[in-house]
């Protein structure tokens, strides 16, 4: 499954995910862990906050976006490829309990290495999105794929 | 505790974090759950990487500075502040078992909201560093605080 190289690539190729379910116990669990505001681990607070119940640190969304999109992409890059930095993270909307968010990874740009004949750098822009095609987060990232030698 | 507004920031402060363990088990717990590569989750295989053992998903460095960062700073902002997004996320050095890592928050620059008179814009740079005092994260990213009426 190791099979993808910087040459099997191209703009505007796209991965899907799988779907993942967002239950409100590992909402509570991540927020209490990395991002204890209240409308991530206190219901009666998120009630009467603007969102009006609990919702997802964006942390947690970002997180089971890696899973996704590594399952979907990245996995499959000849080494597992190497993260080289995020350029933009946004939240553009909340992610609440029972939410089923699903990824798609985007080819937007590919160059050679210039320092490194053996590789190349793809930047991905990866969109999860709701169970009603909202999308809740937008990422651009790096990274460094091998090239066929 | 809540006490923070727009007006009491200046460019150039900074908030110091506590230092946070990173545990081997939680490296792999939040590899297994959120970034299934083999250098997060399975001890044989770091060793024979590049690594040479275990190193932390970046993801999990980005929660726990999240964490750091909230008790340091923003959970002092008035109303908790907005995260606006994050513009920048680069991870500098791994993060191996038993690492203590520690965050600085500082002010880069700030402007007022030109749609909202009542909050501001204020980006801040947050460091991650290891015990030796070696940049393993940086973060640059914006959050809406509100001003004083």
């Amino acid at each position: 499954m190791n099979d993808l190289y910087f040459d099997d690539f191209h703009v505007g190729q796209s991965f899907t995910s799988r779907t993942q379910t967002i239950t409100r116990e590992r909402i509570v669990a991540f927020g209490e862990e990395f991002d204890p505001q209240p409308q991530h681990i206190n219901g009666a607070a998120a009630a009467s906050s603007n969102f009006g119940e609990l919702i997802a640190s964006g942390w947690h969304t970002a997180a089971v976006t890696m899973r996704l999109q590594y399952e979907a992409a990245f996995s499959r890059i000849a080494n597992g490829g190497m993260g080289a930095g995020i350029e933009a993270l946004n939240w553009l909307r909340p992610v609440r309990p029972g939410d089923e968010l699903q990824v798609v990874v985007e080819v937007k740009e590919m160059r050679p290495s210039g320092s490194r004949p053996d590789r190349g750098v793809i930047r991905f822009l990866t969109t999860t999105l709701n169970q009603s095609g909202q999308t809740v987060q937008t990422m651009l990232g790096t990274v460094l794929v091998p090239r066929r030698t």
